[in-house]
């Protein structure tokens, strides 16, 4: 069987991405697989192997997503105008999943042995580095206090962050409110 | 099939929610409930009719608990020495699960229309409240600033608690510092 030519690749994994990402690892089939990707078993295991394997690679897609647009966000606004920006950037995402992949795979493994779980866990440190960086350099900017720990900023700001976005799924909750308190407490770091 | 007497189904109870709490609804099978539970399927679909009937009972009791809790601390502590204890609480539970188990619940189910979704997103409602009547109190009793919204701090509060019970569940993360940074936030409200 031929090998799908990789801009297909990617445009597969990036459907599987927003599909385990909505619906969870336990709660996307098979079927859901090759319904949404419009691929057949055949060709599914020839291009992926598992699917854990593609649940691996969909979420390296979306950490690198995540990240690249964290950078982004730091080269127009700074370190701390990015770290300001990110909580409102990542619930008004219009009809998109709001609670962090990386969360909800950590929080469905959790008390398993898969190891997507610690994979989940692993990308969420590197990003909790990402956040650390920017918080030095925020340090460095001037913008917050130089006593502060970056590492244990960078841990609070990435709990609150997991929390706004799982809160930001439910309906009677003021996402915009909660987003906007956040970016308010970090000019409280001066 | 005599019907188990109920100080033996309030055990049950307890045990299905702790296995429940740990595992998850999909990481939990009938064969783990009939293990720990040391109840054959017979008597066990004759005691709660069906797993999912018994993760609800499971969650109510969860609910209840975390509520009684709460009432103790606040008793003891007041209402504001009440919120600020209540984070270092959840962490520090030796061999205990770390992750609230209704947004566990929650986040497993996002995405998908089973009932138990509902359930954890209603209970996560009532809790929010009781955080509510609790900051409202602390108002009353001049120990945070009269100004401020009481459903909104609510929110931010257990936003920032879920994330914090999330985050604590990962090994290259310092629960405690959290949650003291945690409680030293509401300070600032006075």
């Amino acid at each position: 069987m031929a090998r799908k030519p990789d801009y297909d690749r990617e445009a597969l994994i990036d459907a599987a991405r927003d599909l385990f990402w909505q619906q969870g690892w336990a709660g996307t089939s098979m079927k859901d697989l090759e319904r949404v990707l419009k691929i057949k078993p055949g060709s599914f295991y020839a291009a992926f192997g598992s699917k854990d394997a593609l649940y691996g690679l969909a979420m390296d897609r979306y950490a690198r997503d995540g990240s690249a647009r964290l950078d982004a966000l730091a080269a127009e606004f700074g370190a701390l105008g990015a770290l300001k920006r990110q909580p409102m950037v990542v619930v008004s995402g219009a009809g998109q999943t709001r609670a962090c992949m990386l969360a909800k795979t950590y929080v469905e493994f959790l008390g398993t042995k898969n190891e997507l779980g610690a994979k989940a866990a692993e990308r969420l440190s590197q990003m909790e580095s990402r956040f650390a960086a920017l918080f030095a350099a925020a340090q460095t900017a001037g913008d917050i206090a130089a006593d502060l720990d970056p590492k244990l900023l960078a841990q609070r700001y990435q709990s609150d962050l997991v929390g706004l976005r799982i809160m930001a799924e439910r309906a009677d909750v003021d996402a915009t409110a909660l987003a906007q308190a956040m970016a308010d407490d970090l000019d409280r770091l001066r």
